[in-house]
């Protein structure tokens, strides 16, 4: 399958633009990026007038399930949101709810323009299916907390199940499919069963995702009980021995940025979620200077209310403006790569989130000429500030087209739909 | 004419909420609001499943030929901002292009469910050309500098300029159109000016559009100046006299939100340009505390970039959960309120901003029926948390429909966007 995007605007993963440009998907790969039109025959050619083409998005941390609850539980601080209403709403969880969920956030987040996200959540098999189906790609775990000290590996049922899915989903799908290993966060989550996940990530070349320092009070609570920060105290237990994706990252201290650096460890911005729940605003500044992986992540439609990972990205640039007042700190690429690279860098796919010859096809067309994008001056800054998800017109992973024009090609829209208003009518009547 | 939504879920301007209720349109205003289907015939029924029914939105600050400059100036320090990058532009306008964008934006803002903006700018006759043509309402100012110290009214061609635009212009196009008074900002206007500026709007009962405290500089240089605030020097010279719609307001002391209060001014929250420019984070609760009329606005595309005020309330209500860690201050219904009713309160329009039999018929409706707005646990959450502008299935003004399913109903939105085209691809070669 050749498909030629023709006289196309490129936005690539750095923020730097070619107009006028050719770019040829052969099967799962980029194979040509050029100003002349390649020779040979082409099953599809997509004229690129009007149309900005961009690396896929990640959303770095998400609970894709959580859909269910989007609007369930407003305007509540954190503690009430999770005692009150989250954690018995999830108690009641079953795996068609969860699956139905799944393929619903599937369809919104390819309508979003994103091409992989990192999953911690439970029911995984449900995700693994629905992220299979969709044709999105995922790092996805099993969201592991282990209150009981000394506990070990071998009586430990929700590792047990992490281990599970690695050894039937990691790696499949043709590579879309991945699974990382989690520890939920440091309060949740006893020294012990620390080292012997990450011992399990480590042997297997595995990440592991982690909630750290999102609140004031759980990031203090800790030095309390330990005498060290939260990232400390995951250092210590041997976690950073492994690829960490850590979420929020709210209230880190410098050592412990520095502790994410040398470890190769990201850390994923999510400014909607952490605004809204109250946590605060990360500090991205600081986390750039020291050299972190940075990327974004939408968290659990709860507290977001979208999965719409494009609003992230414009969120975390004009926030991190208004809160420092150094407006001229970061370019508008600064947060495309944040988006695409990054995210790639990640999940550890290192043939994805570049435009570039011989790397994945993983790419988002997005239709400039609408209103409220008119008119560029400068199509990184237009992408950044301007567009949003009304702006997709294309979604494609691995090359293959999964939104096109309004149009989900892989997903029977209407029914994904209808799963899941059935489900939601009745979920908190029993 | 005659238009009934029926069985449809109403959500009013004070957030509560009727579901499968009928609200006939009769010409201009709602004639009936109840849960029976109301006798007689009909020109038009419209079936409400899966709708929301909203006041229309109200933009209380904003310029709308900016949409010529969206993303011309971005990642700059304000002063670089304006003194390098628009003030320059803005050097370069001519009535055609304040045309072309006024119609541009006119359309931007009907799509994202805007029945009513206040605007501060120049070239006013085609910025009210432009509302007349699309059907909006408008609050519509000449933006007043007057730097020569005792300069008298009858010498100040700005104030002259407003002065013939209140004659040719007030109260007309069925009252859709009002002139306001403008005095651009403290550090733009002498003392004397304040005087005669406001004596006008005071003796024929206008509105005064006003800059107010956006950046800490301004704040504190008025101080440097004067020993007084800006919200102070402005009470000095008269101007709180009149009602006065201050954009901004980021820097105010608890005094000045007094006299906002005491006078009846609004205060109209710009919360992307304010974080984009480095401005800062107004502080709502406290103004809410004083009991100010508060607004939302978007400033203009320069800064924001979009003029979607959808957008506005929704990072209003995320943006102050974040920086105050008070996630359970207000409901969502506040929002709801600031972008609907305080608005008509800020424009002066007595019937209009509320859903209610009598009043105008300005509304809002919105398919709910979406990936991202699903589940609806309480319409007033899914509203401003879950909802942006691809919701908006219908724009009605004055009980005539401007927008509906993708289609503008008063503007050739093709011709409007060559227009505006030919106009910016060679707006700075000259």
């Amino acid at each position: 399958m050749k498909t030629l995007f023709e006289r196309i605007t490129i936005l690539f993963e750095n923020g730097e633009v070619k107009r006028d440009a050719y770019l040829l998907v052969e099967d799962e790969r980029i194979s040509y990026i050029g100003e002349e039109r390649p020779d040979g025959t082409f099953d599809r050619t997509i004229c690129g007038e009007g149309k900005l083409l961009c690396p896929g998005f990640y959303n770095g941390h998400t609970h894709v399930p959580m859909t269910l609850f989007r609007g369930y539980a407003e305007n509540l601080p954190l503690s009430r949101w999770l005692h009150e209403k989250i954690f018995p709403a999830e108690d009641k969880l079953y795996p068609e709810a969860v699956h139905a969920a799944a393929m619903l956030s599937a369809a919104e987040m390819i309508k979003c323009g994103t091409v992989s996200f990192s999953d911690m959540y439970f029911f995984c098999d449900e995700i693994v299916d629905a992220t299979v189906q969709s044709g999105l790609k995922a790092n996805i775990s099993r969201s592991t907390v282990a209150f009981t000290p000394n506990i070990k590996a071998e009586d430990d049922s929700r590792f047990l199940e992490s281990v599970e899915l690695f050894k039937k989903y990691h790696n499949t799908a043709n590579g879309r499919i991945k699974i990382d290993m989690s520890i939920h966060a440091e309060y949740s989550t006893m020294p012990a069963s620390c080292r012997y996940i990450s011992d399990f990530a480590v042997q297997h070349g595995l990440g592991i995702q982690i909630h750290l320092s999102e609140t004031r009070s759980e990031h203090e609570e800790c030095i309390s009980r330990y005498g060290v920060t939260p990232t400390e105290f995951f250092e210590q237990n041997g976690v950073f021995r492994a690829p960490v994706i850590a979420a929020h990252c709210v209230h880190l201290t410098d050592n412990d940025m520095q502790i994410l650096a040398k470890n190769g460890a990201t850390a994923v911005h999510n400014p909607a979620s952490n605004l809204k729940l109250g946590s605060g605003v990360m500090r991205l500044s600081e986390l750039a200077k020291a050299g972190v992986n940075i990327t974004l992540g939408t968290d659990g439609a709860a507290s977001n209310n979208t999965i719409d990972i494009m609003k992230e990205a414009y969120l975390a640039a004009i926030l991190q403006k208004g809160t420092t007042g150094r407006t001229d700190e970061f370019n508008s690429s600064f947060f495309v790569t944040m988006l695409t690279a990054n995210g790639a860098k990640m999940q550890g796919r290192a043939d994805a989130g570049h435009i570039k010859e011989g790397y994945r096809a993983d790419l988002v067309m997005l239709d400039m000429d609408m209103l409220h994008t008119l008119p560029i001056y400068d199509p990184c800054d237009s992408f950044l500030y301007c567009t949003n998800s009304s702006n997709v017109a294309m979604t494609m992973v691995d090359g293959k087209i999964l939104y096109e024009n309004g149009e989900f090609k892989t997903l029977d829209i209407e029914k994904i739909k209808a799963d899941f208003k059935n489900i939601t009518k009745t979920y908190f009547q029993n």
